[in-house]
């Protein structure tokens, strides 16, 4: 079950801002109406303010949901929530990416805080 | 025959604005001129206010169209419209591509509401 | 319904061996267990012997299997046997691949006769 | 010889702003300087005032050129300056895209009226 | 756990020898030493002697080893001979390819019966 | 209208056996059936016994069938005829691949003489 | 030697504004510190004011480089300098791309004058 | 271990702003926390005032971390403090990105400066 | 340097014989003549008799190379011998794929044994 | 002018046949008809004997063509009997890709010695 409590974070390196993002190409959970096997792609793209997660860590996070039920929309809010609790960062988008289901391919964008105005390009 | 009356909506699991996109690649419908069958993908992207589309009841609603005599435009502003009736969303295109046909390739974007400030990277 | 009297021919250019491919990347059908839309392509390859396959009637043909109900097995044998049928081939491939179904990709290939010595590099 | 008389209009199917774009990827020309024949594409992207352009006629339009011995420049220009005058639309754009010549590759951009609000993403 | 019970045939509708090839691209195990999840696709091609491996079993004994701690060699070798047992195909081969690990790629391809002379090609 | 008298030759350049392939990425010509122009490209493979074809002749050939209302198969086994008789090579090989019509995409190979057993990798 | 009286244009076929794009995909020159050959493409793309570049003398104005030993930077200046005095542009860009050296490729872009509005999609 | 005395510069051959991209498709240096050697690609991005880089010397001073036990967010913000020394850029990006570990790509970037105008596109 | 004490075996699986395949994306090592380091991939593939070689260890084996001056030839072969000494395959093959260097790749192929029947495909 | 005396050979490190290529992507010469520079890759395949080609040398005979006048079919058999000349191989292939003239790629491809069986996948 989704825990929290395993996303780690160190203090961020530069008192710049900058941007982090990490692509999870191995993600899965369960679709809770089938009882089916979901796959998907979770991207992470934030500007740490203070703190910024731990790799090996978010990895774990990600796999809690291995056997959880959850449609997409929820998992993403959620994933956007945990993480901001857990760094405060200035800005911080999730983008979830599924395969296809009955011939349609979905994606999901939740985010936090406005986006930096070096991304506008 | 399109009918609107299957689209099924689930209230929105978050009050923050985000993002949801679901591209069929699976779609085709008929010419009305010549009665040849079009195929297609549709790509449905809107941002919730308070309810979301359910996928399942989306496919079948896609479905609908299989045997009916519809043009291009027409087509891309009726399923804008039905999906608006139903989600009242804050934000919503559909992009229509099509298969070659005499040598062209077409594609059709019709939106309703005003495109969120989050996407304009 | 499939219906095998559309198929048209005409008389091959040549009495030298030579090879012809159609590429159908617009076929639907049925799944009879579900009676969901199937969407694929289908790949016809054949060396002629003193008939080939008209264009315009090929299409049709495929079109007739739109609102039939056919497990990808069966149906790829019957395509294979009915040009076998009207054109007597000296080889023939039929190549039907499949979208996406419950995250599998399926390639069903029947063949006619052997294969041309000259394909053989 | 480039024929505008060949250009059908239909009634704009909504009220609403949309975007149209057909690629024509089967074009020809001819070179006067060398009278060798030219190929490209040509991409027709606009927002329909209260005309749209048939397909068929559009295809008719641009064979037409088929033996005119025409710059890319003075073409693109021409095909936007047809097209405007035949259908009047809020915004319209005609991207002409040449296969290499003398190892160099061309695109001429050619517009009207101001780019939609809605595509500035 | 896998569970070879899932899997269930039908029969080939053809006598003449032909071709299935069922690629899933979803699939799921544990590696038995680190515990960690490992992705991959699983490529299922065989020649039916009399009968076919039915789809949604497929799936279901696939997902079967979600949770199992398993090695790419053993694994690959055990869905050959789970599938040679039930179906006795004519010739059967399964190819697993495996997500980066350590910056390794890895592929697996086991075999059953001598490949179909018009796979030769 | 095609015209053979175009082509050239030169004194191949060795007396060990080679190949020489030249795909010609800009041909059209016109359907018979429809007067619509068809798209496509020409590959010509060859191994020359004592004479190659001169590459600027081949290009003026092939032109030649711009205004010319011929069948893909018809004009597969022309070219091959036509560049047999004026090179009398040792191979040859010519692959038409078509743009799509009604969906379907085509591609035609006609050959002459024994394929070298240096391709046969 | 780099040879600018070579360039030629032409009077501008609309007064209406319109964006030119020619890629050179066949550019050498030589490294001034190693002389060792240069390898990379050219981009030019510009929004005429009253004249454009004939296209045959921009290839010979390339070709005019190819041994000289210079730069990529000097280069790419160079090029936008002497293009912006034979055309008085209203706005160009020139965009060189190198091949890789020493694990590293390499991009410069020179600009003259503001960007046009219609570009800033 | 990094060594920013390795970095040569040479002066800007314009006035005009003008802008240099170097993307390094080879670097590696060492994860800190494993000991693993980690591999990745550099895209520097900058706009000159009065300097440049030399290509050869930053080539080096990247091969200088071959051996640097480093993570990757302060890495990039290393290599972006020190090319800001050496150069004193108007504008200058430094994007690191890297190869998957843990089933996750990461991509770091770092900016010193406003982005210019003209790459508002 | 190369070390061929860290290579660890484990017993295969099935007697049957079947297909291994380790593609190492992230390989380095020094070029002897320049001082500088090369970058490229490993690709090994064998048919195990009775030991598979265990990928962790063949991971650090290809690490011991990291600061070896060795040629490419001189490598593919002595990684060859080092695997086929340690595990006797019925048949194995290593191919090194390298970056360009002076704008040329090199790719070297080095085997033992004969190749399977089943992989003449 | 095309230099043999510039390559330069070394030992084989090994007694075990095996295959070395090397693909050089940037490779300029001159058309002896128009005075056009011609541009194009040459892919380098051999079995050494005894000796294999020095890479720097390889590079640098390539180079000697730079202003060479010379057809593509010479080009390929001279470089092809240049080369077995040099290191006597057991098998060797030269060939080369051309790009785009008058709409026609060509590719010619030159051999010596009977291709290893180990080859014939």
């Amino acid at each position: 079950m989704p825990d929290q409590s395993l996303l780690e974070t160190f203090e961020s390196p530069s008192k710049s801002p900058f941007l982090i993002e990490h692509l999870n190409e191995e993600f899965t959970s369960v679709c809770p109406k089938t009882g089916q096997p979901d796959f998907g792609t979770i991207l992470l793209r934030y500007e740490p303010s203070e703190r910024c997660i731990e790799l090996k860590s978010l990895k774990l996070y990600y796999q809690s949901f291995r056997n959880e039920g959850i449609f997409y929309e929820a998992l993403t809010n959620q994933i956007r929530d945990d993480l901001v609790t857990c760094m405060n960062p200035t800005w911080l988008q999730i983008v979830s990416n599924w395969r296809v289901r009955g011939g349609i391919r979905s994606t999901i964008t939740a985010s936090h805080g406005d986006i930096p105005a070096y991304l506008l390009e």
